[in-house]
């Protein structure tokens, strides 16, 4: 069976990510084309990593009759129509995290790509991080009997990228653009319980000079099985990427750090090529890290996306995995300007941007 | 200058660590007095010790007239009753935490050792932790630019002494047993900023058959300098005593392990005496600690409570403290209950113990 | 261009990890054909990787005339036949450590192979583990300018199989079943610079009722460019496998752990299913790796060795690195026996097995 | 009964914290004269700790009636005549690591004191060591069943004062220096059972143009209970002091890290005061120690010296200890020499300083 022929949209830190994960797990999947509408952005991650076609605009490329799947690593607000021309192009969908902007987004992706038959891929690699299956294999082995309380963190001290900054473009900060990571992280390594209530504790502690995007968030989430979810993330944490899950059972507990915890302990005078996504510095010491992506799991999520086209799995992560996040983000802002948990099912009208939640009820709050 | 002579008031765990660290550190104090209704508890302790007089009624050793200091470790309903009657016996006082049962029991507390000239301490020992003071010493020279959170954790698997499980006794769970160490913690970390508001979510999730206190508890407190506190707290953490602090500023990070962070890495088939409090095992891979009581600064506690009863030192930990303490816990238990921020100054009418803040309005919110 | 069809020897342990190894990194190879001499061995390892074709005498396989490479994973004292046969049979060889017994047998096998036309390839996983490439890209970056020593250590408490503790079939204890990564490592690590001199230290401290090979070593090894290479290993430490990397240069060190440091602290009353190799239990505190075989870097290996046959990537471990290895391996025994550091070139006549260079001349001095 | 009077002899590192060690732990001991011949130095050490008296000559100190001890901080070819003055003083002496140069003096220098009735105290702070103490209590407790292998290890990037780099005043390098503490250690650690062989391997990899001594060391001491013990010592590790100890058993094993195994993980953009002995900087990631002195085992072994004055404890290290830890360093040079194994009792005549018996015979053997 011949290699799932998969088109990118987008050139930037995450094109890259998937470009290079599809070489790493070759066998399931190539990328045959890209597209971005910056000139030269596209051609050179082409160039980069040998991929035959180049397009500035994505419905052009969406129109080539041999790619199979697109995978969308645009900027947030693009995430909806963009799923829905490719849904409308017989393609199938992988779209990067978080799945769009309002949940009126969300419901038109997920019924549009259903109605044409198209499979809507949500990238949350977490589902796939080799550490973090190692925690949840032993939490459904019964390691830890029932759990009560999981945390996952991802912090740094901001992002790649310029739109991220831009809470018009992005729709928030970095609850917005991490916590999706820890929310899904949670339920999914609880087996998917309904979320009862969210409560969220941000501010912009560090940034003000760039963003009016939360920098700093605390998030406790309750689910239905009685279990505890709380999510931490920071834009604002010196000292390179830190991610890490910790699991809390009556019978046990077990602690993963992604970064520090698989790093070799390294002093040097001189520096060196790289450290790890976002360190500052490679002299002193510091904590390089080893196969990258394969650690997060980008190229097995990837491998997994072009199995799940052939039928060869079923999907792990959907565009329905997605809604569920942002609706918990949803609650999430919302709380925070409030000063207290958020019960759901939770739908407000009108929202624009999820950020919008906060900033416009209460962000005097946490000053 | 001759040694401060201190009489001690309980004679169970906390009295065995107090008269171990007059042990410690002798050059400022001694144990001369021991008093504890249960009879044969305080003999025992007494001779473990060398402490020459016993006493089943702790007011009779209040009589004693070269006695200078009394320690307080009884439990926490008893507080109050105790420092009124030394303080009325002209005694100073060493109080351990929390504080007491309500804010009126603090206020007569504060008062009446105001009234009579006498030193009202609390007996809050992470203001003595040594790896804990390297992390104020470094905040406070700067190297974390300025501070945005700082969290403090304490979790094991359940008190020792049968009277914490009952909530009439203890007048509250985990929180109210573990969380003052750390809402006191934050507090003194950022110099003793007003606290603005708290958050708690907590529940019973392992232990509801030995307790309607709660067994862990995650707390959020805002500060009016606009930093974070976060506390958490656990009686349902496996694997033996966990401390922790993390501090997080715009220009740095430090994170101290009390417990794992300090040990040695050991693997035994046979076991061996000791590991570290609450350990539930020394065989197989276990992390003893060394100098247990020194770590955790007890002895350099004590020390400094001497010092200041001879006018050496200024008080670092007092009655006031103990009572910002319990009003953040009041907040906590309402919050709890209420599922919202609660600002402070906050002081209800009508309390007879804080936990009931959050029984009689909240709990069914966590089920 | 098809995948490199394979044939695997053996059926224990380690043919397992070639099978999944292929399996793991599918895209260049596949396996075709197993052949074990034990009844039901084979087919058992045929049955869990799905392979095709089993046989009980490896010879038959090599008559297959699809199969282009074969992997020997029996028994030391088998390797040299099994790689004269192969290479008469015109098949490369992927030949697992310690290359081979004797010396003679070495020259035999890299002459034939040449002469033959065949790969002979050497099965040193180290070379290909993604966490110690990090450390050796660090190193060819000058993060640690001039290295003045590297050390490697493998430790457990004892093999699988039975026939490691018999010296007759394995040659050799722990020096020469795991003292032959470290060799390979440290002498590749540095750039293959000629070895000057051995140092080993060794005993039967723990087995003695089990094997007349030493359960610990620690060996020391002058490179001709001043560097020292330390190696250590054993089988008589408790508590799971155990593997290490520390380099020191005038400018920098590392320090790499593959196994703690990497894993996830775990704490379990109840126990799950594997925590990492020769774990002694999962329950209490454990340290369970995750993708056990690709942090290793045996798939990577693996794919390697295919793509070496398609002329694809130049062979990176040789029959030549195994002759080194088991050059410095004699001296190290003769070390022993010695209590004296053993100069290279170091070709002893009429060895049987390298641990008899030790067992008949020195053991005495270590009792 | 009054607190011994001491006297110190030197003013620099190691003065400094032996006055330092007794202000911490004041209750047995009070310094109350120091004497250096460089004039300025003692009295800003006095000036520092509050030391009554000051003298450039430390004969004139040893005149004065109510001193009962003396330490000599002085440089190592001082220890012997400094000793033999106070001995003939009446002072006991505690003279600090190593005990001395020559075999002819620690001979010298015991008789004498054994004469006098003086008590002739070691300073080899690693048997107060708190860690390092849990380490041999659970050894001694059988947490380990019979051990096979003991390591310690002392590493940083050169010493304080200038006088250690040359070799006739410091009598030899790196393992003449560090390699005394895991000689001692060992031997301690084991139960002081006799030495049989010890191996050296040594060179000057980094500081050639700073000293003629070895600046880096692995030395394997076999002990007649059949247990090995290795002692690593570098002046040539980057990143800061790095002490470790580790323990083999056939039961289990330990790791005691003393300096990043109890520090806080930092990272400073800005810096602060001190992070550890020899730390580079305070920037970037480093790993602050706290209590420094306390956790070296410096104030309660000053204080156990002080006690052993008084009759209230038995010597823990007399300069019998030192004298063996002498003959094991000697026996270590000449083995780097030979590049063998040197047997116990080993007595060579006419050693001026230890270095001789390598530099002299061997050094060649590791360019």
């Amino acid at each position: 069976m011949s290699r799932v022929k998969v088109g990118i949209i987008g050139s930037q830190f995450e094109a890259d990510i998937h470009a290079a994960s599809f070489q790493i797990m070759p066998e399931e999947a190539e990328v045959v084309a890209v597209a971005s509408p910056t000139e030269g952005h596209a051609a050179a991650l082409a160039e980069r990593y040998g991929i035959p076609r180049v397009f500035r605009d994505y419905r052009e490329m969406l129109r080539e009759p041999d790619i199979e799947m697109v995978t969308i690593t645009a900027p947030n607000r693009l995430h909806a129509q963009m799923t829905v021309d490719a849904a409308n192009a017989g393609k199938h969908v992988v779209c990067e995290k978080p799945l769009c902007m309002t949940l009126e987004e969300a419901d038109l992706m997920i019924d549009t790509c259903k109605r044409k038959g198209i499979l809507l891929q949500y990238a949350e690699e977490l589902f796939f991080t080799p550490k973090y299956l190692k925690a949840k294999e032993m939490a459904d082995h019964g390691a830890f009997g029932k759990i009560y309380l999981v945390k996952q963190s991802e912090k740094h001290f901001g992002p790649h990228g310029d739109w991220f900054w831009d809470v018009e473009q992005s729709g928030g900060g970095v609850f917005f653009d991490m916590g999706c990571h820890g929310i899904a992280f949670c339920y999914w390594f609880l087996g998917r319980p309904a979320i009862k209530t969210v409560y969220a504790q941000m501010g912009t502690y560090v940034h003000r000079d760039k963003t009016r995007g939360e920098d700093d968030c605390i998030c406790v989430i309750e689910f239905a099985d009685g279990a505890v979810g709380m999510v931490e993330n920071s834009w604002a944490r010196r000292g390179g990427m830190d991610d890490r899950v910790e699991v809390f059972g009556e019978g046990g507990c077990s602690y993963a750090n992604l970064h520090m915890g698989n790093a070799l302990a390294t002093y040097s005078e001189y520096g060196y090529g790289y450290a790890v996504e976002k360190a500052p510095t490679t002299k002193g010491w510091t904590y390089p890290v080893f196969e990258e992506l394969w650690n997060y799991g980008f190229p097995q999520e990837m491998r997994h996306f072009a199995r799940c086209v052939r039928g060869k799995e079923e999907p792990r992560s959907t565009g329905e995995d997605g809604r569920v996040v942002l609706e918990c983000l949803y609650a999430g802002y919302a709380s925070a300007g409030r000063g207290a948990k958020v019960g759901l099912p939770f739908r407000p009208r009108g929202v624009a941007k999820p950020i919008d939640l906060w900033l416009e009820t209460g962000k005097e709050q946490t000053k």
